[in-house]
């Protein structure tokens, strides 16, 4: 399923760099196939994932894209993006999860004012495996910040907050006057509360209900950048977590994707009766159904492949540090919104049509093979794709960059 | 519309070699171009291409792919399939003859039992800057060869022979008595006849007519190979043709495609004008035509991100020379022929599809527009892709190589 | 949604007709919305459904098709079909239990050897307003029947039986020795046992799951027909259950697919926001929105006609009784079998779409708009549809009419 | 490939219509295999088709709908349309010619002032069997009229006039001062001239180049209505060739894509191989093959049947007359338009792939099998489908009727 070993890897620097690679992308695997093998279960609980965030803690996976400076995997975007992939492969949330992880943890490298505080926030994480979220959303203002003596008082709710139950750490953006606030901090000070109405067709592990702050304490020591007014564009390196959450939709898309034509492989091989006209002893011969796989695959490659260029795309971009310019962000933006656009079409279609392979008695609700549609089917409204679509086409045709937002 | 930068190219064993490459991209640029504007008149007059193959020889672009040991660009295939793409752009044809072309010269260092035959042959190709052919269409069989006194001669008709009148090289299956000769021969020698019946309704500057050869002298120093039974397999190695020669139809249909989508973009630029109740006041605000631009490219981008992969899965194959297992290169293979299916479905749509960009103006016939699709639908039947995908689906399901074959 | 007022009907031979008609379709359509109110719920619990059968009842429906000499509805097939797209807009599997009652209920007309026998069951059904199921699924044999004592004895296992538990009536295959008897029973003699295990992903109020019969009596005057060689083919007008039933299906599956864009419809004019750059102040406005609507509806209603058409031809067919050739019964099967598969394509997309056009929050799982896709996901496996298409191709290309089976 | 004798006709008044109407649609479906044999060739030529109109006329075709009381075919507006579909099979542009003509010349009847003036015209065209075409495009202005001593002359030029040789009325609209003049008038007035600028890559024999009117004399019996101020709207009724219109292209795409897979099929029967890896002796048995065409029937019946259903709607509402509302015409519009949505998609998908069926020789240019292709994509471009679509849904989303123009 996986065409890694086909695409040209950096030389890398040291041998060191790739046995901790092949680690963690074993231990990725490993993860996903555990995943696989309880996915239906975990699906029909719906519960907040602690236990597998747990196991990403202690396969390392939550820094592996950290520095190999402060003991992290050092691995790259693209390799960071596939080990979502990996990991949606066996379950779609926690592949979210992890995903999004990887850009709010991340995140502070690219906005922090200064980069000792970044650096420090990132050893922490590193040596205690954190994970961070996010309480970002723009489509849902409501956070508002107070000075209250010394400190700051943070209140209001946000709708989504995915990962809301197991984050250690949470990116904040909150209005005090007219300003904004951008801010760090953990989550276990008084006044945080993740609430348990997280209730959705798909995505159902991905512990994304509400989160409310009452009286919760903010310290200057949190802010990451000084009070920012509202009207002033940020930083073009500090946009970059947009295209990078974009990619890890896509990847996450596609490792759904993956996983429910692994299945249906799986079932094809082992339960799928011959058609009664088909003329062949096993449904493994049919016709029709060896010719659906090679298409479904053939989609899926391409997909794959369009997300791991866009991503290297976006990572050189990102590369280029403090002296990106908006051109350059908005086109390598553009790969990855093509991505995305290419990833929600593969991942819809394959995981409808699955069941083509399989057959009637996969319906089944013990199998729970409709969860991997569910999933993607959930998600990839996160805004809509028409839009994407749009926003390729107007850069194509008229040379123009999407205007920057958290959608974009 | 390309996203050659995206990918991380070999590193250079020298500086020489990138600059060669720059050179060659560069003039496949501009040579794809020029054609790209001659495109609709070249198609009308469907004529044998033997300007534009001089133009390819004069670029040198015909020994692109040889080494530098005898002079050649010693690009890697990833770049020359690239190249392929590029000319396909401008006009599909020549795109198609220069991909042919790369498979037939390079055959010999694959298929030729003495490798010195092979070097001497690869010299005299780059330094004469020779056009290879082939007349091996195994749907089609009829040549048979007699010894007659201290040579043979070659007698027989072949239906589709791409590039008849501008090949100065051709690779020759036989039969003679119950066995198979396979031969190189310059097309010079008396009793070659290329005619001029290929009209078809696209691809019609292919030169894919008929030959016949009437007493055709042939030596045993032509000899590749000695006298095989059709009923043993050939080395591994010298069926590496199959995957690259799809390869070829891969990037030739893309390049096609992504030139009709050029001139489209084009069009819409300057002619289109805005619908009436659209409100907008440019064609090129129109939401419709901006988001179908943005699906097309990114459904492009795929492909051509996948054939990209691709043709690197097929040359790591290749490299393994004469230790490359079966298996290995049918799991290239795959690559290659998954590929093939998704650039089918692309290639059509994305040529079908640019009119609704345009508008009804741009059937015109001057235009040409038409040419793109009839180009792609003429030559994506070349063998049926439902059986492609049937292989790659085999494959995945049952882990089967595809039967190897002029087809596959 | 509906097109019925444009296709003209036979002119009514009295204005009873009318009357009983118009009176059907308004209570099949206040049937429907009570069910659509309620149909999340009513898919959550999953429950067989005795109390919507019951409404089904009182409401006349279930001997709409009956002829008006014992009290029945009169309708035609046309008609009757109507009334499963109906109600399946309100709930699927109450759509195809009522669809699958009227072809198991007129099945006696066509096929018992004695008339007489036909309409007494007709009328009692009629009068007590009963259920009629099945247990005659070919693929999964099981029943045997032997003699003992003055009758008969049933044992054995239908793995799927739609309705087992709201079954007043049965049809029934078993093997008695090396024939098989058709028989039609009362459930509720001592020895039916509907057992409580469906439980799939979709169709969760068909109540399919398995019966068992425990030495189950059966009598003379339950048979149908006589005893009948598995080899000997039955009359043509006796196999006109499985061209029907298809069109049960792809009424079901239509309606379920109305029924989803309609609950969508709803969803985008009461709660859909406007997307951020879509530049207008009400989702309603969106022009995306607006041309996917266009296009999802332009599909359901060329499914629809089709729909209707292929049912007219079906009936005419039916019309000719005992005199109908198996040539004239094969060539109306291929338009039922044509409109399956358009049906199939059409319900799958329509269901997956309208998503589209709501937006991120329509994931709720309170909404349960992920049912209409899951159903029709579900039962659209029943046969395989490439092989649906493969008869139609079959028939087009070579005149050849399909076997005659349960399938086709 | 009809499903003409599905669907249940109007009782028939006499008997006497019926048997008009079966010679008229025997005579139609004579003249289209006539057309379909010549097809490529006519193609090729892409002269004005006086010969083929020619035929119509000795046909009978060209007064169909005109009232039998003038001696005309009675026919309705749903059989009307599928003389279209049936002629278009044979030959895309004449199929389109026809259709043209049937809106031109019944136009008079709902927009005359006078109905005694459309029955003069009406019983004229009957009587002589007379061609109208039309000079009204909105999009392209130009024609003006002017008083000169007792009557006008009219000026200017139109791009596009379909049939513009062979016309023998005209509809033409023409502004004289702030005013628009409607009439009517014989083309072998001085100062008519039909140009030979029309050279498309399809329909290539719609004859649909540009005329002129030099000096062309108007008189005011010429005149079907007042002049009228360009603000004012015309009566509901008189705006009923827009939709009529409309489902004329709907009737000959259609039928073009029906000649396309006729074609197919006689050529898949007779001259495809089959493939070397099919396994089967004939490319008729193929599995691919049956099952696309089984896929492809689907599709194309379905388009027809709402093609039909969409007709008869249109026509129950011009059968209103006068007191039609802009409601019900805005209703059955929709109707019309859906049809529209679906049969572009149809018939540009069948078009392409039926080669898919034939195999790679079926490129060969003198089958001419590209023209259907050619002619859809053509003609399709007419108005963008996506603002069809997007006024279907804006009508079942918000209730909101097309706006009355010339495309809607």
């Amino acid at each position: 399923m996986s065409n890694v070993h086909f695409l040209r890897e950096p030389t890398p620097a040291n041998h060191e760099h790739n046995e901790r690679r092949r680690d963690l992308f074993a231990r990725a695997e490993t993860l996903s196939q555990d995943l696989a093998r309880r996915g239906a279960e975990l699906d029909r609980l719906g519960a907040p994932p602690r236990e597998q965030i747990e196991a990403l803690r202690q396969a390392g996976l939550l820094s592996a894209l950290h520095a190999p400076e402060v003991g992290g995997g050092g691995l790259s975007w693209v390799d960071g993006l596939r080990l979502v992939r990996i990991i949606a492969r066996g379950e779609s949330s926690i592949g979210q999860l992890l995903g999004y992880h990887y850009v709010n943890s991340q995140y502070v490298y690219w906005a922090a004012a200064d980069q000792k505080q970044a650096w420090v926030l990132g050893a922490e994480t590193v040596e205690r495996q954190l994970y961070w979220g996010a309480a970002v959303n723009p489509r849902d203002p409501g956070l508002t910040l107070e000075r209250r003596g010394g400190h700051y008082v943070l209140n209001g709710r946000k709708t989504f907050s995915t990962g809301a139950h197991v984050s250690d750490r949470i990116n904040v953006n909150a209005a005090i006057d007219d300003k904004i606030a951008n801010f760090v901090v953990p989550t276990d000070r008084p006044g945080y509360i993740a609430n348990d109405d997280w209730n959705n067709i798909g995505q159902r592990l991905s512990d994304s209900g509400s989160v409310e702050f009452r009286d919760f304490p903010v310290y200057e020591r949190d802010f990451i950048l000084p009070l920012a007014d509202p009207a002033d564009p940020p930083a073009v390196e500090a946009t970059f977590n947009t295209p990078l959450i974009q990619l890890v939709f896509v990847n996450f898309y596609l490792g759904t994707a993956e996983g429910a034509l692994a299945s249906a492989l799986d079932y094809v091989r082992t339960t799928t009766r011959p058609w009664v006209t088909s003329g062949v002893s096993s449904a493994s011969e049919d016709p029709y159904i060896l010719e659906r796989i090679g298409d479904l695959q053939a989609s899926l490659k391409a997909s794959v492949a369009l997300a791991d260029t866009a991503a290297a795309a976006v990572e050189a971009a990102l590369a280029q540090g403090r002296s990106v310019s908006a051109e350059a962000r908005g086109a390598a933006a553009i790969e990855a919104y093509a991505a995305k656009v290419h990833a929600t079409q593969v991942s819809l279609d394959v995981t409808t049509r699955v069941f083509e392979l399989m057959g009637a008695r996969a319906t089944a609700a013990n199998h729970g093979f409709d969860r991997y549609w569910r999933n993607v089917r959930t998600h990839t409204l996160h805004d809509p794709v028409a839009y994407k679509a749009r926003e390729v086409g107007d850069f194509v045709l008229n040379g123009r960059i999407p205007e920057v937002s958290l959608y974009s």
